[in-house]
């Protein structure tokens, strides 16, 4: 299995990338690890990490994408880039996934034009789990796509609901809309017309549901669009970040409770590895022919490692071909509505 | 001062409107309140409490606006809903202010239709205060518009900043828009059109914010669409539920954890006064040539007394004064886009 690394992408890069790969080298030594970016400035990272293991290989590409430039704009302008080049990898066979913690809006972009869409998909979307009271729930699109139509909701919906199916193990996942209302007839355009469409998939479709319901259970899969999916998921983490600090913060006012916060160490440490995005690695852009592997900017070398794991994890799994024969069994609805 | 309260409107409706009322109108004896709705029903509910006070009277309605019904229709149609009689007393200056924990569309557009919008002004906002850690922070709007256009955006930052400014005691209040990136190019269209006209405002315009910032006092207002709005602020509703609920959980497996929970319960108490939205009442619809407190459909009898409150205090201010202030200074700049 060859992992093609965007070692350019990322707030922490190359540093915490290198790291991270070189981590997930160690561990995984029958897995082939290629980093793609400056060639020099990934030489010298790599040099002070020490001995460099023999499954990392570099592959040159000059140019970086900017988290300030505009997505498809700079994958057409910057074909030297290290996200194009890893797509690219991918695309010509000569790796079997890739991994990046660049501009999320870049590496769909590039996904999309080098390794495509599976066969039926029209846009790709990023799944994450979210950890809840009863587990977790995997909310689709968290970002990849920001000018959703009622059809990309649609398949969003059938992509989770097969990956719950064949990697989670889930029987027959709830799939849930994210809307302001549990009524049928609430919410905007878009929402009332996926719900339509959801009615009549091949899907355990349970309606909407509100978005203080994730937590509950209540579906295994949330269906939303991309922008109210990445604010969801941002807000998720700066609210838990702000909750533990405000219980610190009040604690230590109190006798009592300072000493009660201690008592209660191992309990928030074990719900701050629940919430911390590090610990899962990155996340699967669903709806690519391949497996892309989309990682929070703020990675470090500890998530870059989790996320090689997840890709590598992946494509030893068929989830594309399931995806495939899930959407094959809707093809009539979406040819109806395309 | 005379408050119409919408006693159908709500989950617990009438039994906890009633309550509430007779609540608030006992702790503000010089306030009038004015319980619109079946007349059988709500002299039923006043019965059960005992004692009626002087200052409570009834309007009847017949008619109810349901959570199902869509939000214009119903307003057309059912004249005598206890929504459209409500904001119809205002109107009318038969009362000073509205109090509804019914259907926000409804009670939105029954505003808008009876009450009328402020000169100038598109659509009407929820502005709602989200507890963070240093403070707070305004989110404008919360589920008015689920149909948003950049200038609606725009007046919803104009209005909450004169809100700080007036009503919280902020200088010059940081006003930013919710984003799923910092750079100026990031978003959708939406976003992107509302940025350019935020930048040319009267306004200490932050730029951009994500939603994980939200709670580092970043900005004082946070402004985004009515969808994005509502879903974040019931998500934290449910998160905040959730992590206080694994904490307990996880701790009653750890006998030292499980001594510590119990010292740390005055600091649990304390946040979840902060964050529980029973304590604020309602909050008010900005935009609206007149107040109007919008509920949460779960308010109990604590909620609406406190709303009933924050009516009476908003009606003593001259906010709506402010904002008409405000908006003819960008007054051009309106009507350029319009």
């Amino acid at each position: 299995m060859r992992i093609a690394v965007d070692a350019m992408g990322g707030d922490k890069a190359p540093q915490e990338i290198v790291k991270g790969s070189v981590l997930a080298a160690q561990q995984v030594p029958d897995a082939e690890i290629i980093l793609v970016g400056d060639e020099n400035r990934i030489k010298h990272e790599l040099c002070l990490g020490g001995t460099i293991p023999k499954n990392i290989t570099i592959h040159h590409a000059a140019q970086i994408v900017g988290m300030e430039d505009p997505a498809t704009h700079s994958i057409r302008q910057k074909i030297n880039s290290s996200i194009t080049q890893s797509v690219e990898l991918v695309a010509k066979r000569k790796a079997d996934a890739i991994v990046s913690a660049g501009h999320t809006g870049a590496t769909v972009a590039a996904a999309m034009l080098h390794m495509k869409t599976l066969k039926g998909i029209r846009r790709p979307g990023i799944a994450i789990s979210l950890p809840t009271l009863h587990g977790s729930c995997l909310i689709i699109d968290a970002g990849a796509n920001i000018s959703c139509k009622p059809l990309h909701l649609y398949q969003y919906g059938i992509m989770a609901s097969t990956v719950c199916k064949h990697l989670m193990n889930i029987e027959n996942p709830k799939v849930g809309l994210l809307n302001i209302g549990e009524e049928d007839a609430k919410g905007n355009d878009l929402v009332r017309e996926t719900f339509s469409l959801l009615s009549n998939a091949h899907l355990n479709f349970i309606g909407n549901i509100e978005s203080r319901e994730i937590f509950d259970g209540k579906a295994d899969v949330v269906v939303c669009e991309g922008f109210v999916g990445n604010v969801i998921l941002k807000f998720a983490e700066g609210m838990a970040k702000n909750l533990l600090t405000t219980i610190k913060a009040e604690s230590m006012n109190r006798f009592w409770a300072k000493l009660g916060l201690l008592l209660c160490k191992p309990v928030f440490q074990s719900i701050k590895t629940k919430m911390d995005f590090a610990e899962y690695g990155g996340v699967p852009l669903l709806g690519i022919n391949g497996i892309c592997i989309i990682c929070h900017g703020r990675s470090d070398a500890r998530t870059i490692q989790n996320a090689i794991k997840a890709a590598l994890k992946l494509t030893k799994t068929e989830i594309n071909e399931y995806i495939i024969s899930e959407l094959e069994k809707s093809n009539t609805l979406t040819a109806e509505v395309a």
